[in-house]
């Protein structure tokens, strides 16, 4: 097996993923759809490849980072009857049932797939906080645990291709919310004149030290006990959102984001749910599969 | 002036509050609408009234910490006319603009009316971590400084007897909001087995760290420029949305939560705005007045 890598894909995240294997003095293979972004790369010792054919000439780890699942099957199927034997590592962004149909048909040519998912912007990898969470072949994580580690931390999810992307859109699902509950608090009180900076300078250590009772609200939902004691009760939180919506209609701001966060802990009240712990919400949204 | 303090309601946090009072030795009279509640205080040194009236017999200040703001009228109203002078120090959760409406109440009686919110739990009343809210009158925030500082730290927002409400709300809101995230990602990986607990090992550091980029967002926001440099576009975001909506629902989890988060990047785009960051969905959620 030669040390070549081959990189696939090079938007920004792709080539942020190149150049860490080019900085770490690994022979590094680049191609990319549009070629002129293969120069800069080059430049740096890279090698450019014309064509996805002789960019996976070699015999090493294949690394693609493209636009989305369409695009994977658009380069690789082409040349996948060719890759038997190789370990593909696909960190396109794609849901954890696109993974899922990747790995099989990646185990059809008898490719080792490893699926990744990157928790990090483009100029943090390599750097400290970045994290790549990867999911799929053991071998094919563990025989390339020096590439991967150049990145960031590397965490393994387990041979299910998908869990790595699920568990990644889980975190997001939680980010991109808490950052609509942000928006919406600032709203409210930009609708008297108080900046969003303001409100930053205590949002932002308030629901930091908040996230200090996922571990308590986990626990109750793992149990599936919503009647235990010292739990916020339905009832209480009600009034809460409540009063958090009509502050909200009374000072002109939307209620949009805030709506489905009422309704659940209405529908649970309406349910005959009200003394019990406002955790009980979760029993409306938990898979049913 | 005498020291008595007043305290109309002994609810779990009404107790608190008369508590606090009475370990710091304050001469401390308690009132409420059940009376066995009292009995407790009394026993370590409170004055159990028995009417309302008894209870403001004196001059000195008075705290309510009733059911809601109905229940101040109905507790108040009947003895207004002789509280002319007095200070109501007021932590009945209410919307601002039923704080406004018990200021205007108050000042039509000669009642000095100082409005608060509770950033903590009955147990958190005096310890670590403790924050009260106040707006309305600026001289019974100072007069009375040393009582207010025994319950946590006091901070005062202003004449606008809504403020501290509307203050409070808004940080609810962004609490209530991102738990609601939380139990989304916690639902799509329980869709495969995950515990809850596990996930709150990562989720709590990862939206912790997040929080750090509220500043950063509400710059944005105050500066309504959502053309600038380094700004996660619509379309970005909207891509990672559509697959952590489709994720959930692969997995049979519901998206309700999300909708709305989802909603606000698309009709964004539909207005033509994709190329620009992604805070500006903000501009369909901030005051129309």
């Amino acid at each position: 097996m030669t040390c070549n890598t081959t990189f696939l894909g090079l938007g920004a995240m792709g080539g942020a993923l190149a150049t860490a294997s080019l900085d770490a003095d690994r022979p590094t293979i680049v191609w990319n759809r549009t070629p002129h972004r293969t120069q800069r790369l080059a430049g740096r010792g890279a090698t450019d490849a014309s064509t996805v054919e002789e960019a996976v000439a070699g015999d090493g780890v294949i690394v693609a980072c493209l636009l989305d699942h369409r695009s994977v099957h658009d380069v690789l199927d082409p040349v996948a009857a060719r890759l038997s034997g190789r370990t593909l590592v696909n960190l396109t962004t794609t849901t954890p049932s696109e993974a899922r149909e990747l790995a099989t048909w990646a185990a059809g040519f008898g490719i080792d797939y490893l699926d990744g998912a990157i928790m990090a912007v483009p100029a943090m990898i390599g750097g400290p906080g970045s994290a790549l969470f990867y999911s799929g072949s053991a071998i094919a994580f563990e025989n390339h645990r020096a590439l991967l580690d150049l990145w960031g931390e590397s965490t393994y999810f387990g041979t299910d291709a998908g869990m790595a992307s699920l568990y990644d859109l889980a975190l997001l699902a939680g980010m991109y919310t808490m950052f609509a509950g942000f928006r919406q608090g600032a709203a409210m009180v930009g609708s008297e004149g108080v900046s969003a900076t303001d409100f930053a300078t205590r949002a932002a250590p308030f629901l930091a030290a908040m996230t200090g009772s996922f571990a308590s609200t986990a626990a109750i939902i793992d149990a599936r006990d919503y009647a235990g004691e010292g739990q916020q009760s339905l009832e209480f939180t009600r009034s809460a959102l409540d009063a958090i919506v009509q502050a909200s209609i009374d000072q002109g701001v939307s209620i949009e984001v805030l709506r489905p966060v009422h309704d659940l802990v209405r529908r649970q009240i309406t349910a005959g749910y009200g003394p019990q712990g406002s955790d009980r919400v979760f029993e409306e949204m938990r898979s049913t599969r």
